[in-house]
């Protein structure tokens, strides 16, 4: 029954909380609020979700990676696999949606599909996956080799891949189990089909050993800028994570991916575009400069020269801190994170950045907008690419943890939902409702050659 | 300081509690006592795994697959990943230890090293890794392969993953954390250091992303008894899961292992033989016997001869249920569980079983032994193999749940623990010490080629 007396649902903002370790600021650390003995703690972990379920947020998001990366010795890294600790924190929450990253460079698809469609049983429908290619050769080296797959053919790898447990998933139609105990009929066997899939990467013959999860398919989410990502994105992504440094570039990259959308014969709002921000919030703007500069002034910089060798894909070792950038590659000759490098390099052009002055500008985000202010500032600068269209909510990453985390619930999400822009009560029960993107409908028996119903 | 007054330690039983969606009989999710529709509710599965703590058993234990097998029409298979489900189960228990069935023939040591470290710490150090090497055509075909990997290969190539894993879990040294955040500091990087394997079916570089965990490496459990299999526990096992229909076998089964552990080096108390057994409760002989005979008038034929058919890798397809058992293949030449297939060939020649027979014996427990009784003669079998040293516990695998379950851990533990066999406490936090086993010392940073400490 229509109402069309009954205002448009208002558009809201998708606000995830990006949880790390000690915190997304690579010296956090070592700043006296933070909790770095807490790390490989779950209670931690559980404590934080909680903190971004108080605040309605849409999700918990993970990043990952197959590898000990950067100095161990400066920065506190190595903890919990993403899946494994989310299920944790799947049974510790009720309502927030758990997103982890997971690699299609090296992993089954067998493996990925079950491993989602458990975690989307455990947490009632709450489950996303962030898809990642894995951009390091560290990460090879750990996988039998010696180079780093080739950026193209990791994203061809990526979308069999994807292809694949998306089939996967679809292996058990809804209501496949009948449970007729009288007859013997625990399924019906007509609904749980094989899918034989044979392809250029992988053979998988299905089904998948697990009945189809509430949400049928676990979220999409997808994290690469690239030209390859941006395909990929608009063709199989229902959430883009993506580095923005300005308004202007959030709106050109947004612009750029809805119209790839249509290209795919997708509507302009299947896809929720969350560029990353680091709120360093202060109660007055001095107060958050000041946290800022303590937090820089934490920094080691031999640290911040191996992130940002490894992100401009150049050894800087050695190079004098107040010196200028040397000469840098070309984006075609990155086999890593290409659209990182990208914005890096040109963070550095524009602002005439000595190395110093970029490893303090990279310390907060690795490239996401770092901002610092007072929660006004803050909410005014997510308002304001919100209703301009250059996103349609943020991946949250506080600079330090767990304080970092309790100030953007406690300070800045209230003016958000006085402004009517975010939700005050969760209305839905799983990460697709919070996203108000619609359940896959899933295979048919009439039909098991039929193409993929993501959108 | 020695106390020769004191009696040196009582010997105790170790029980687990091996899960199994409605029950280990194939014919539970029939039953009316069983819940079917809550084999994806991980509220099922946690409240299971209190009720094992509540008994204080040493772990809950989980099989595994790769594949849905059998018919999905006649039994309630699929659910969740053990992984993802023992995270889950590790934030609603305190003391229980967790095991997962994971395959060394279709994972890779990085993720599988990185998933029992994370579980580790989640659990506070209740972690056990069940090897298996897989059994079956039908998981090769849900990872690229058309036949399955040769019997010896997969051994082969077993020992080589249990021993990269455990570099991985020693990459990072107990105290490599230092914290130090005047110095900036966090760890000390002479103590986390690669492991820079090249083997013959691996090449993992490390160090592993995870810390060393509380118990330095999850407990090893192993469950194969074939040649390779007893060879591969007599070197890498610490808990040896089996199926042993007589008390003579297991005799003749532990003694054999006992006698390769002194060949490897190792004390012939370096492992638990823990075979499974399925109790059929009753209060009285006759209720136990009318019980296991109502799960028997449940089996499916069609389901239970095409498991058969798996198991002794021929088709029975289409023989008369009342017929004798046809001409069967030598161990030799079966690729898949072989000690399974020669126990259950022993079993229907010794006792001159049709199909139907063979069928019905085998529905409780796969090949594992079933006795019906009541908890006194269950625990008198218990007392018996237990003292004879035949077994140092076993794994319980209840013909229904919840209420199998319940009725052992209700009617059976206190019997055991009147006897003095088992504890009626916690005296460990972690699963190591609960089984009575060292915490592995871990590599240093003098001898970093230093052989495997794993006992």
């Amino acid at each position: 029954m229509a109402h069309p007396e009954r205002p448009a649902p208002r558009r809201l903002l998708h606000l995830n909380a990006f949880l790390m370790n000690a915190g997304h600021h690579d010296a956090a650390w070592r700043h006296p609020r933070t909790r770095p003995d807490r790390v490989t703690d779950v209670r931690y972990f559980q404590e934080l979700a909680r903190t971004a379920e108080r605040g309605k947020l849409d999700s918990v998001f993970l990043a990952d990676g197959l590898a000990l990366w950067g100095q161990v010795a400066h920065n506190a890294l190595g903890g919990f696999e993403p899946l494994t600790l989310l299920s944790a924190l799947a049974v510790a929450t009720e309502r927030i949606g758990l997103i982890a990253t997971v690699s299609t460079t090296f992993n089954e698809p067998f493996h990925t599909a079950r491993k989602f469609a458990s975690l989307d049983h455990i947490s009632g429908g709450r489950a996303g996956w962030n898809i990642v290619t894995s951009g390091t050769v560290q990460e090879a080296r750990n996988f039998g080799r010696e180079e780093h797959l080739e950026h193209g053919l990791r994203y061809e790898r990526a979308r069999e891949f994807v292809e694949v447990a998306t089939r996967l998933w679809d292996s058990w139609e809804d209501g496949a189990v009948l449970l007729d105990r009288e007859r013997g009929i625990y399924a019906d066997a007509e609904k749980v089909r094989p899918i034989g899939h044979r392809g250029e990467h992988f053979g998988v013959q299905g089904p998948l050993n697990v009945p189809r999860s509430p949400q049928g398919h676990p979220l999409l989410v997808q994290a690469g800028s690239s030209e390859d990502g941006k395909e990929f994105a608009a063709r199989y992504a229902e959430a883009v994570f993506t580095a923005q440094q300005t308004l202007a570039d959030a709106l050109a990259f947004a612009g750029d991916l809805r119209g790839r959308l249509a290209r795919h014969g997708r509507a302009e709002d299947a896809v929720r575009i969350l560029p990353g921000i680091c709120p360093v919030i202060g109660s007055t703007e001095a107060e958050a400069r000041a946290l800022e500069q303590e937090l820089t002034d934490l920094q080691v910089p031999e640290y911040g020269l191996a992130q940002l060798s490894g992100m401009l894909g150049t050894d800087l070792t050695g190079l004098p801190l107040d010196g200028p950038l040397p000469e840098l590659p070309e984006e075609r000759d990155i086999n890593g994170n290409k659209s990182r490098f990208t914005l890096v390099a040109e963070l550095a052009r524009r602002d005439g950045l000595t190395l110093r002055q970029l490893i303090a500008r990279l310390g907060g985000g690795r490239g996401h907008l770092v901002v610092a202010g007072t929660p006004e500032r803050i909410a005014g600068l997510i308002e304001e690419w919100f209703t301009r269209g250059a996103a349609d909510g943020f991946n949250i990453m506080p600079p330090y943890l767990p304080g970092g985390l309790d100030h953007f619930v406690d300070q800045v999400v209230p003016i958000l939902q006085e402004r009517r822009l975010f939700r005050t009560e969760y209305t839905g029960r799983t990460l697709r409702e919070h996203y108000g993107l619609p359940r896959p409908a899933g295979a048919r028996s009439e039909s098991p050659e039929s193409p993929l119903a993501l959108a």
